[in-house]
């Protein structure tokens, strides 16, 4: 950004003054809280292979874009009106994809899930309340908290960052928070929780009366024999699953999040959502996916195949991959990640480094590149040994 | 909604235990300042004519539907990949479409201006501070507020629901903001604010430092004359002009809030905003309206023609219409404002009971719908007298 002349003086020798965006932001009322701290996000470079931010690099078919766009053509004739505010046949829909016996007045969905999440904090959190995580965890979840005035408490897994019943249960039942974020498969770790830890939480949150919330952004990716929590929603009114369309379904771009719960819970969110938040666009683009999505995600099996490759081919070159139940495998091992992720970028790689030591997290993207991050990653391992 | 059994005993003569949506509510542990709350938001019943959100009733035009469903087209073959986080071409149409001499650096967007709004609160609101709004004025307000945990204050206006320079300027001293909402035109009463109003208001903010936020939603169909607040941002780092595409865009489907300002106050809100809000279809369908304006904008004129029409019709018919630079009408003088919504409703006329005694909001249609509600009103209030 460019900087700013403010106040020129008329004439004179006195020089104007010339301020940075940092100074001309400083003189604004903002909270004291947001004071000094920078916008959340990580880099969007544009280089020829993106496996940074966990996408489907498979993109959409495109008998799966004619849909999409025929859908939307027709919801254009009405955009002068308001849309449904609660997207009845979007719920019933996303209802009918999860299964479980779910039926739409248990669904609800937002502009993608930290949007979910947000209207979560601010029915559940606020104020005088605290949300509780497990980091390394997803990186939105302390800044959800602090956008909502939600105290926000870091609990402890162990050293390889499994987090067991036992230990999650003893966190939660000694800090007794309202809100709990369960992130399965976690990111940026891509493990995903024993539907034992769900359970032992949400027991141990009675107390606190805490609303459990499991994270299953990546569960379509999960291993075989994975169990998601939704099979647990039955009897537990406190306990949320959320999901998105922008993994699995190759529609980051659509901004789809949503979440299972009880019906109770989703009259909650009405009273904090904002109204008519979900276009008429989003509505119909999520529709049409929905109703085509045995095309959509086609590509899941493979991406499996190569997240597992990853795993495998990581293992080979002497790193330590932790298990994968998502589209994205987390690393650890090297001993100049930064000098890894520059070389990977310089080839046109572009990869994650979420700030632990060692590590760095890269999405499996098609075969060929996957092929080509594991072929640049080992001429790079090799110049270091 | 169904009442739902839980906990049903295995067996025995106890009986299920019932509960009604708001008792399973009320197990839910709903932050305190919700509890008893019903969502808000205007019936939306399905009947031929709707005068009661204010809408473009004149619709898309086809060429522009063709436009928008052909960008949508093109964006959904990227749609696996998150959006531009900036949204910068859509804030260079955005400040192009403005004038004022506005850049794209100045341009801010979300999705409605209920977003934009929550976002000034989250940045510059919240816990411990205050927003003052002048009631009767958008409903919005104090539940944005109570949402960021933002005290509401509630200004005065005159009898007539006007606010002049010295009384706005007096109570923004008196109260000292953090935060001061000025809606102009004023929802629901449709009359613009003048901009000594909007001058005598940030030069009274200056002691606490307020945000002060000129609301234009309806700007568009102002009277001759009357100037946009956008004509005060230079050397106000502290002013805020939202507008949307909702009304005059014909675009309430789309969800396309804005505004302007200096460019700190975007670098403000771009530490609040979710990561990759603006879907990368809302994008590319405001993108496409705002290059075929001249075509969605033709009925603006018709629009005001129409609702000077209505003034002028419910004048001779003894009632009392607010002066209108907006695309609907406030009146009072009605006896039993119910019985007359009421008796538009049985004849497929929906108009907004704004809960103001004595009074009504209708939102101009096009010519057959805003005679259809003239002829019906003037036979109801018939039978009144």
């Amino acid at each position: 950004m460019n900087e700013q002349t403010v106040q020129q003086p008329a004439s004179g020798l006195a020089r104007p003054e010339v301020l940075t965006p940092e100074e001309r932001l400083a003189r604004l009322p903002l909270r004291d809280d947001l004071r000094g701290q920078h916008p959340y996000g990580a880099p969007q470079l544009d280089v020829p292979i993106m496996l940074n931010v966990n996408e489907n690099t498979y993109g959409v078919p495109a008998d799966v874009q004619d849909a999409i766009a025929e859908a939307v053509r027709e919801a254009v004739a009405g955009l002068n009106r308001y849309p449904d505010r609660e997207f009845t046949e979007l719920r019933e829909a996303l209802a009918e994809y999860l299964g479980h016996g779910l039926s739409a007045e248990q669904l609800w969905a937002a502009n993608g899930s930290n949007e979910v999440l947000q209207q979560l904090l601010q029915a559940f959190g606020g104020p005088g309340r605290s949300a509780l995580g497990f980091p390394p965890t997803y990186s939105m979840y302390p800044l959800l908290a602090a956008g909502t005035g939600t105290a926000y408490l870091k609990g402890m897994r162990a050293d390889d960052y499994a987090l067991d019943a036992e230990s999650a249960a003893r966190q939660v039942r000694e800090l007794a928070p309202n809100l709990v974020f369960l992130c399965s498969p976690n990111n940026p770790t891509g493990t995903a929780l024993g539907l034992d830890v769900v359970d032992a939480v949400y027991e141990a949150g009675e107390a606190s009366q805490a609303i459990v919330i499991v994270d299953e952004a990546y569960a379509e990716f999960a291993q075989l024999g994975t169990e998601s929590a939704l099979t647990l929603l039955p009897g537990r009114p406190r306990l949320v699953v959320t999901r998105t369309m922008s993994k699995a379904f190759a529609l980051a771009g659509a901004r789809l999040g949503y979440l299972a719960a009880a019906p109770e819970v989703i009259d909650a969110l009405r009273l904090v959502r904002l109204p008519y938040h979900l276009s008429a666009v989003t509505q119909a683009t999520a529709l049409a996916a929905l109703r085509h999505r045995a095309s959509l995600m086609s590509e899941v099996e493979e991406i499996k195949h190569q997240r597992d490759r990853i795993v495998k081919e990581l293992s080979r070159l002497g790193l330590k991959p932790a298990a994968s139940d998502s589209n994205f495998v987390f690393f650890t091992g090297l001993r100049d990640p930064r000098r890894i992720w520059r070389g990977l970028l310089d080839a046109g790689i572009l990869v994650r480094d979420v700030g632990i030591p060692g590590s760095l997290r890269v999405t499996a993207g098609t075969e060929l590149e996957t092929s080509a991050f594991l072929t640049r990653l080992e001429e790079l391992l090799a110049v270091e040994s």
